[in-house]
């Protein structure tokens, strides 16, 4: 399991034996149960995660009660509400586990640490927040540009294994349309 | 001038004169007319760019010829296709000055050699990525969860000097509505 996380890191900078143990210090392992709600809009996030197997959304519910999907987040995605958790204010959306899911959980003051005595883990999630910032760009382009059929295209394209794990009703709620309409595009 | 960039870098990480002497010796400095492209779709991105006055706006002309904005920006701001910067490929936006603009420019080169040659650039950097990040992540949200009318008034509230400042035509392709339909908003 750790491995999976080694791997992860070292797709960006090398680690060596001894400093690999000096991250994994810094994180906590979690498992939780389908349906589980990680943090609730309203609530303090305590951790950034990191996970290693199940499925994870990230929602907003509006004043009328209706559910916005921001994101999915899958193996070998991070996820967390991360204004929240960075200005250390309450969460503007909730985060649930779609299916059984585990995760590496990293504190805002583990992050801190391991980026004050780790230069390595710094110039680390640097790249991935640049990573994080650009995907974020393209989905804002997507939003402004596409329509649902074309957003429902490109999903199919880039996650195909993703549609055969989310209802329906979940898949409509992401790309912004009514569960009718999704029947609509899926002809 | 330097000054601007000086105190910009200072909110985040503290600067003594030899470093900020460093840092300053990886920018350039230019000026561009009202109306020029500092890169067009297709072309390669050279720099990223802090503003020091201006406005530019970073749009995305579709398949039908449709001009989408996907964010303004000003003085304080930096400002590129992020993507094609640091994956080196070609610009999937075009940059366009609305204003007669002066920037300091960023070579992805002197971006890498800052942050290897000075940490606390490094931490400055990942504090604006994580700002970049939230930033986009607020206004997947925003498109996700508001219509128009909501959009407009948030943007009222934010930046109310910036309405003073684009035309109406640009206005509308920001909010992703019809200059008519803009119109009725602004009622």
């Amino acid at each position: 399991m750790q491995e999976l996380l080694r791997s992860h890191i070292e797709k960006i900078v090398p680690l060596t034996d001894k400093e690999f143990e000096l991250v994994i210090s810094h994180f906590t392992v979690a498992d939780f149960k389908r349906n589980h709600f990680i943090f609730e809009q309203g609530e303090k996030v305590k951790h950034a995660y990191y996970i290693i197997s199940g499925l994870l959304k990230l929602t907003y519910v509006d004043d009328s009660a209706k559910e916005h999907i921001v994101s999915f987040a899958m193996e070998d995605w991070w996820e967390s509400d991360f204004y929240a958790y960075f200005t250390q204010t309450k969460a503007a959306m909730s985060l649930k586990c779609l299916e059984e899911t585990t995760v590496f959980c990293l504190s805002l003051n583990d992050y801190q640490n391991l980026c004050r005595d780790m230069p390595k883990m710094e110039s680390f999630f640097l790249q991935k927040a640049h990573l994080g910032f650009i995907g974020s760009q393209q989905r804002i382009l997507s939003l402004l540009t596409t329509n649902a059929r074309e957003r429902y295209e490109q999903l199919l394209q880039q996650y195909p294994a993703l549609l055969q794990r989310v209802s329906k009703t979940q898949l409509a709620a992401y790309l912004g349309v009514s569960r009718e309409t999704l029947s609509r595009l899926h002809d």
